[in-house]
């Protein structure tokens, strides 16, 4: 299939543009209000982002969506439109693509509604590869930068904290063959906890809505969760040279996980002292003067694993 | 080597942040005095779109911020911020890495002063893969596109054409094994037109700030010829409802060449009927009405080979 018979199938199932120039042209052109823009780029990678074996082609589309509207929201915008980069085999079937375009779709719709794919790349390669660029509105806020906590704040998150990692090993432990290699997903096998805990890795649901409510209601810093919460956090206290102090009874019955777990695109906020949280977030700590190490947890130097590198835990041989 | 480690060489060798915010917070925050941003977005990837035998990490920095920036520059505006993913194998050596930065520097700075490196990703894939998103301002002009060219325009081009065609065919022609695998190129063996053909294919120099002075000089359609200049023009006449209508006498002595080769990234223009072209632009044919053939040669439908479509044109095992 040529190129272009491929793009007006992708085009029929995405969301419609609502830019001043939307796909079709050199480049796409976006009403920006407030005269600023905000935009961040995330890839996914067949191998060590993602397995077909365990992600289908909606799963793909709507998790490279939301990994990056996450980050714009981080900033405390809203989402307003997606360039969306995709190279894959040649044999890769036009079905998957299809799903691939109505995961995109599903996402803008769920997560970040009035975002649409406004621009895209097609290209071949031996290696499934999705690279989107997230582009959005402050909405005339300030933005919300990682480096803003003060001591006395609140630190607080919305969203999940730890199913996207138990997910992931969920995967790891129970879906690959003799050989190590991902084998298909058998849903029944999974308890409803389990189910959750898989779909927070496979379709991640972050708050990608409370990004602006946050900033609204002062948010002094924020970021996105991907990597772990004793990671982020201790990149927010390094941006901000303070410490981080988590109350581990505060992250549910699975404290573990949630310090450590990746990828569940929770937001992590600070709040000055005293005031109303948003609905939505809940309070896990506080900003304290720069301690020994930038996260304490329960008082003392976290000592765990602290989330994912690509570079350093990915191993190819693992399946 | 961590994430962490390898981002922070990049960065050092990368043109300064201009923005709002610039790299290492979740996302980029980049200044759009007039309200708009144009967005762009385009892939390298190993195999079909570049090999490592015959294109330099500097090459392939140079090559992924251009071919982005002449996308802008199409639409009449002026690039102003980089995104930058790149996907590599984990042994890429750091050395491969700097020099790829230094290409996107010297790229920016050569072509589009001011546009700077403001976002990106690093990921590992076991295909060298780059995804490059380019965003500029319009600066208060209406955005030119390829829909707006009226019979009776002048059909103008500004850059080359033909030559990185050219340059592709020398590679395959000249620098592969016995067993057809590409292999290192010997500059010394080319005369000064191939090495400037070599030289157009590996490092384009595109008119990017021809874009904007088209803009202002009332080009009523532009567009980047990337995929060879009959299939280019036949899009843009498609979206215009006329057919473009070429004299090959004006293309120079390889008009073979300059209608079918790819990857030029030179401006194709209309502009009314009498107007004082741009400097940097030369008249190549006419804007008439619909014909039987999208693009006319010399008044006769083009019947050559029009352009290069990854999905049918590359074929793994050429070399």
């Amino acid at each position: 299939m040529s190129e272009g018979k491929i793009l007006s199938r992708i085009l029929a199932a995405l969301p419609p543009s609502r830019a001043i120039v939307g796909p079709g042209d050199d480049a796409a052109v976006l009403a920006m209000p407030d005269g600023r823009v905000v935009a961040t780029t995330d890839t996914l990678v067949h191998g060590p982002d993602f397995r077909l074996a365990w992600t289908s082609g909606f799963d793909l589309g709507w998790k490279s969506a939301v990994v990056n509207l996450s980050d714009v929201a981080a900033m405390g915008a809203a989402p307003t439109a997606l360039l969306v980069a995709l190279a894959m085999p040649e044999q890769t079937a036009m079905s998957f693509i299809e799903e691939f375009a109505a995961g995109l779709r599903a996402a803008c719709d769920s997560v970040a509604p009035g975002c649409a794919v406004e621009g895209g790349d097609l290209t071949v390669s031996d290696t499934l590869t999705v690279a989107v660029t997230a582009l959005g509105s402050l909405q005339g806020q300030p933005p919300v930068l990682r480096s803003g906590a003060r001591v006395g704040d609140v630190v607080a998150v919305a969203g999940t904290l730890g199913a996207a990692g138990r997910g992931l090993a969920l995967l790891f432990d129970r879906f690959r063959d003799a050989e190590g290699a991902p084998c298909a997903v058998d849903l029944t096998s999974l308890s409803d906890a389990e189910a959750a805990d898989l779909s927070a890795q496979l379709r991640p649901n972050p708050p990608v809505s409370l990004g602006p409510v946050a900033a609204a209601a002062g948010a002094t810093a924020m970021m996105d969760v991907s990597d772990g919460l004793v990671l982020d956090a201790s990149r927010m206290a390094e941006a901000s040279g303070v410490s981080v102090s988590i109350q581990s009874d505060s992250l549910g019955l699975d404290a573990s996980s949630a310090l450590t777990g990746g990828e569940d695109h929770a937001l992590l906020a600070t709040f000055a002292h005293g005031s109303e949280l948003p609905e939505g977030f809940r309070a896990i700590g506080v900003v304290c003067a720069r301690a020994s190490s930038p996260v304490l947890v329960d008082g003392a130097a976290f000592t765990g694993r602290g989330g994912w590198d690509p570079y350093n835990d990915w191993d190819a041989t693992r399946g």
